[in-house]
């Protein structure tokens, strides 16, 4: 028992250090680990069927709203990132260059893709002919690659695993639709599915992608109170259709340029639910992504009693079949020590059946995020454990907006603002009107960045002053640190 | 009608030009096309739909065989490739090399991943240390890169998807055991899903994998007679182990080393799967793995027809939805065109709904093999057309087995043996004495290489002479031009 109460006690407080406690859950529960590679991670079993439950959600949402998926190539030719400014600008610093292949040294140095919109740009203006083939919707699952100095597992890492999506329209109103409802598509995942609330709202100037119109985004609080960004939606205009050239002929007979949108999420999202919903005993993973839904710990103490109890788990593991995931431990550990191994990864329910269980035909369920105990028949497992898992889903979301709710403060008064961000945590939300400089002034003055304007304004406008320049306010604007 | 015609004129005779007939209906079918990138493809909605419907078989048939997913970094270190001797010679020329990465020259240049045997054995050495952690059963998704000179799409391209399985042993028995079970998913991928027939077997020494104790592999008839090797298999023995000193403490207290496999299945596979069952009219589409198992033709000449076909199509298409996977072309096309778009497309089963179908509650089903055409009651549908789906999987697969055992020809002399090479297509089986020597100067003299040493062997053993050396036989072997 000695071992069993060392393993909780290993574990980092969330209070004392936050992204140490990360770090340690995301290796200890063996979702990721650094790679030989420099600012890379090997994405293990579990962390990896964790992103292909993330993974079948999303796609499930796109192929509803039209999305097809396509695969573009690794490799992006020097010159095409050049063709949009702010593009090029935006990504140069973090590229990674192939400069030989097959022995020989390149005469045009090749990008691996940071992003794709301008290799899919060059597609689009030749898949592209008339107003009959838009909009043209598509979407890659890929890996992308921006080299970072200061890495962290899934939140930030030179090689990513993501998809993007990019579209074309006849106009910028159906693009800008798009773009909407991309964003609120991630924002139904966020929500029911990742179980994170989420600010969704429009990016500054100052934050948005590099050659987009408009940037907008959804915005999750973490446990220590920062800011995840944890998907985008890129208004494009027709900046990338210029630089790409693609354009249609409309039925008036004109050819006219399109307009675009691109929109991602990430692995980054993995890292999103780890910080908004683990605790200090580690993981707690929300049931609709969980790879394992529920753990079953077999007990027994005299070896006659064995028997009986497996036959049991058998039986019930049989049932579950396709209903639940289940996963049973039946590795020889103490049933102390698997508790703690399977609350520290995160599994939403633990089933124990020991031989009271097997004698009164019972099994006992615990849930992960409070240890409630529920004693249920075996014949009610069917329609309970699904019941009990949605339950858990829900209070998950509600305990993390809660806490979202406690953490977000309103001031009027800049001092008062930075004596939040500096001694509190949590967002802080304050009347704005919108000014790059002054932004720009706060992130050095603060470390805060204006995380999103929230499409959620008052009524009616915004009436008072901009918490920084004091001019008349435009509307309200949530800062906060970020990772 | 004009347009009709000319529409199938367009496309090459596969007795003309099979390759070039092989990229006109890549394209044409709009499946694939050449990247701006050299010998770099992209892989179109409808070609990535195809590639979606293959990767979910066979990941499901992984997971019925205890495989979990993972994801390693794209990039490998150079010395990790250097670590195994065989391994680096036979990859080192077809290598991309990363040699710049945020605005700086890196200190040790790095790979992009031509295959990831490196870095996972680097991984699989720290995560096994006891026998208790064996077998580890690893797949990966991934795109790969090597460099190549001649491209063909799908079939041969520096850029192209895979997966790679990578397992750890504690006994040679129980690799050979994984290798030969991996190669059996394989077959049954290629032969109930692609309706592809094929034959397994061993590679020779000269065309086994750089690094492998053996090499298995499944190879297919093309319909130009030339082979396919359409997935391999790898006992790796303790090669790679020993390079990445993958050890672990066995039950008696003895540090020992792993035995490893390793095994993949790409993109070539769609490559194989227009080449074995298309004809003069384009692709055929097994329909286990189309995107669109039945295109749905509305019918009309009166404008007041109009509405009761597309009454009733849409009646059809909500009815089949959910059940089989169905596209109705509602564009402004004449049904001809649509014919003959679909059929170049090689969706399975065409049906047709006109004025006289929606009087009869009938439909008319078209099959994409052999025009075959029948009438079926629309409450019908639903029983007949899997079942339907079924035969013409079934048909496709006998056809091709057919034209194999056609173009499979034997002969115990050399010279005839270069005779069919040189005017016939196929493959020739003959006898054979391992000979490294031997099958070089074949490949030399012919062009021919030897494709497989089928497990399929005469019982009681092989009498007779080796083809080209004279020495007494010891196997059965099958050469022929390849892709
Ligand atoms: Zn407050
Ligand atoms: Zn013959």
């Amino acid at each position: 028992m000695v071992n069993e109460e060392k393993y909780v006690e290993d574990i980092t407080d969330q209070d004392d250090n936050f992204s140490k406690w990360y770090n340690q859950i995301v290796r200890k529960a063996e979702l990721a680990d650094y790679a030989p590679v420099r600012g890379c991670m090997i994405i293990r079993p579990y962390g990896y069927a964790l992103w292909e439950h993330l993974q079948h959600t999303v796609d499930t949402r796109f192929k509803e709203n039209d999305v097809e998926n396509a695969y573009f190539p690794l490799l992006i030719p020097q010159s095409f990132l050049q063709k949009e400014a702010e593009h090029v600008e935006g990504f140069a610093p973090e590229v990674a260059w192939v400069t030989r292949g097959g022995g020989e040294e390149l005469e045009e140095p090749l990008a691996i893709r940071p992003t794709s919109e301008t290799i899919i740009g060059h597609s689009f203006s030749k898949w592209i002919q008339s107003y009959r083939d838009l909009p043209l919707i598509i979407n890659q699952w890929a890996n992308v690659m921006r080299w970072e100095k200061r890495t962290a597992l899934f939140l930030r890492t030179s090689e990513f695993l993501w998809q993007e999506g990019h579209t074309a329209h006849r106009t910028l109103e159906e693009a800008e639709a798009r773009t909407r409802l991309m964003l609120d598509v991630y924002r139904a995942v966020a929500e029911e599915d990742a179980a994170i609330p989420v600010i969704a709202g429009r990016k500054s100037e100052n934050e948005k992608f590099a050659g987009a119109l408009r940037t907008y985004s959804i915005e999750a609080m973490m446990g220590d109170g920062k800011a995840l960004q944890s998907a985008t939606s890129h208004n494009l205009g027709d900046n990338f259709a210029r630089g790409f050239d693609i354009q249609y002929l409309d039925a008036d007979s004109q050819r006219k340029y399109c307009y675009t949108t691109s929109w991602g999420m990430s692995t980054r999202m993995i890292g999103g639910l780890i910080m908004v919903h683990g605790d200090k005993s580690g993981l707690i993973l929300p049931p609709r992504l969980a790879p394992y839904q529920v753990v079953i710990v077999p007990i027994w103490r005299k070896e006659k009693e064995r028997e009986a109890v497996l036959d049991m788990v058998n039986r019930v593991e049989k049932m579950l079949k396709g209903k639940v995931r289940v996963k049973v431990d039946r590795s020889d550990n103490t049933p102390g020590w698997k508790y703690n191994e399977w609350e520290m990864r995160g599994v939403p329910v633990r089933m124990e059946i020991g031989p009271r269980d097997v004698q009164n035909n019972n099994v006992m369920l615990v849930r992960r995020d409070n240890r409630a105990k529920e004693p249920v028949p075996v014949e009610a497992l069917e329609t309970r454990l699904p019941e009990l898992l949605e339950e858990l889903q829900k209070a998950l979301y509600q305990r993390a907006l809660e806490f979202r709710e406690q953490n977000t403060h309103t001031t009027e008064s800049y001092d008062e603002f930075k004596e939040i961000i500096a001694e509190k945590r949590g967002f802080v939300r304050v009347k704005w009107a919108e000014d790059s400089a002054a932004e720009t002034a706060i992130k050095e003055e603060t470390k805060a960045t204006l995380r999103v304007i929230p499409f959620d304004q008052p009524e009616g406008g915004v009436q008072g002053k901009c918490i920084y320049t004091g001019k008349p306010a435009t509307c309200e604007a949530i800062f906060a640190r970020s990772y």
